[in-house]
């Protein structure tokens, strides 16, 4: 058993694991939206030419103004980023030496970029098969943390939790003087979302991410934001490089967040896809997180790390994210996005290839 | 006189002024290729759309690549960036609290991301009307400084420094321990540029930081290099963020760099546009700097400082870049783009306009 380094970008994978590329292949670890992106943005695009040419809005105003309208909040509460993944980058420069809690599993950057920055970081594990999220048990965790990253719902395991878990959380924290990075990335694949936008103005220890990447499909082009009170969107702004977040992403952004039908859209069509799916894996004796949104983890309960089905599945082409650099994770499980109807039923076939020898 | 502290980006520009942004303008405050973007992005860009919902790679191979080769340095030797302004950021980032020594004046980039991370700033002051780098003088500003900040060809005045003095001070701050950060963003502007490149190999103190937003004019989608010993090059990949050079702009950099021809030719177009202008201020009495590049300052001699002619040229609907927030300038030049043969005509009719009463 050998594990590629590198989770993502198929050819480095299967480089590493020293396969040939298939001609055929299907990427099940991007979490992107299967249906994105929206059509609008397609009949725009040839247009967004005549804009290369155009330095960017370093203040990105009309993006900013459609989010303060759309999230009711001021707009001084918001800062655009080239990518959630940047605005991970700037918060972790803002904590440099400081003292990080981790809740793990969960999305690599924040432990990388916080080690970039000579963070201390310590973790509050989330245990299989579960993951449950109980501040109780968290704020033993806690202990003098300058800063909390929590991801929700979570990046890998697609769980939710509730704003009343996260608020208590951020209580908790504010009495302690921890900021709470709380990274929404996936927040808008769910139908159940309750939003903590409003508690910004109450908690200035609160710190959103999001990301109009995953929703939208348009991971190539980079674009996120941040929400938090006017004090440390102005910190973090001093330390981002001028320009970063491009014209096109921003032109991209605005026409994106006008298109509440094709969230809807998006969520519904996931939905169906996802209980499709689990009922599948149910039946085949699969084992999955009980994800909200449009990624989840999976194992054979048969195996003792998967890394004789992430090779199977590689072999026939299907692309997973395997999850061996994750804490609490270590390749017992693999990651899946949900992916269009077509391909989600030749990840069903291959599987039940599988089964057969398995 | 009341300078806005905006140059660039003419909304925020007239609305400092107090000013109305006429239906007409033409904008000589950003230093793009009149001539560009390339045709083959043009014809390509539709295309681009396929890529959108792709991560970047983030090593950026293939456009490491074409680089390496084109520039005949290692592929270890670059680090890609989202437009220069990034990698001004990620150096600033790596000096943090040290002392660092600026070149002035000089693009406004260098002082702002070294502020945001706690250095201490020093200058080496160039004295108008010439702005001549002697290495002489250079040295007994240099002290002990950490790291030194050169453009060349220098952002505002075009003036380029040949290679020999280039080297001089790279010479003289490895001795004393001093990085040389060398911002050549304008380089493929000068007919005349003999490469420091493959002094790189020798000085393990010379960082070149390069830019593709200028000759290909794609400001809008970033794009940028660098070109450092290994060593170098990945300590500032480690403080870099995941995926933060888009998909778009990986893709058109690997296009524009095949386009020798093109740089040729813009080469050749703004070489005559700049004798045809300069040719026109000699004879109309306004003093300009000896620039080599697509880029200038002028002033009217007559003024004391030039803010009334700035405020003439915005109600004309010419919008150059006002230099108030140059040290050493302050507000006694104006710097103007080259672009292209009609619109520098009407530049030119409208200084007519102000000899008439000036």
């Amino acid at each position: 058993m050998n594990w590629p380094s590198h989770g993502s970008n198929p050819q480095y994978l299967y480089e590493a694991m020293g396969l040939a590329l298939p001609l055929q292949f299907i990427d099940f670890s991007a979490n992107i939206n299967p249906i994105g992106p929206p059509s609008a943005l397609k009949e725009k695009w040839p247009g967004f030419f005549q804009k290369i040419n155009v330095y960017p809005d370093p203040y990105a105003t009309q993006l900013k103004e459609r989010i303060a309208k759309s999230e009711q909040t001021p707009i001084d509460t918001i800062l655009i980023g080239n990518g959630g993944a940047e605005l991970i980058t700037l918060l972790a420069r803002m904590l440099a030496g400081k003292k990080v809690l981790i809740v793990e599993p969960t999305f690599s950057e924040y432990e990388q970029a916080c080690r970039a920055n000579k963070c201390e970081i310590v973790y509050h594990q989330l245990v299989e098969p579960n993951f449950e999220l109980n501040p109780v048990d968290f704020h033993s965790s806690l202990m003098d943390a300058d800063a909390v990253f929590l991801c929700n719902p979570n990046n890998p395991t697609g769980i939710y939790y509730p704003a009343s878990t996260v608020i208590s959380i951020i209580e908790e924290c504010e009495k302690r003087d921890c900021l709470v990075v709380l990274d929404e990335a996936f927040f808008d694949f769910l139908i159940e979302y309750e939003s903590v936008v409003p508690y910004i103005n109450k908690f200035s220890n609160l710190i959103i991410i999001r990301s109009l990447t995953k929703m939208f499909a348009i991971p190539g082009i980079r674009l996120g934001y941040l929400i938090a009170q006017p004090a440390i969107v102005s910190s973090l702004s001093q330390l981002q490089s001028h320009w970063s977040t491009n014209t096109i992403a921003l032109l991209a952004g605005e026409l994106c967040l006008q298109n509440e039908f094709f969230i809807k859209e998006s969520q519904a069509y996931i939905s169906h896809e996802r209980k499709r799916l689990f009922a599948f894996f149910t039946q085949e004796e699969f084992v999955v997180s009980s994800s909200n949104v449009n990624f989840y983890l999976l194992k054979d309960p048969h195996l003792k790390d998967q890394f004789a089905l992430f090779e199977f599945l590689l072999h026939q082409g299907i692309i997973p994210r395997h999850t061996f650099n994750f804490p609490g994770l270590e390749g017992r499980w693999l990651r899946f996005a949900i992916k269009s109807n077509q391909e989600n039923n030749q990840l069903m076939e291959v599987l039940v290839k599988w089964r057969h020898h398995h």
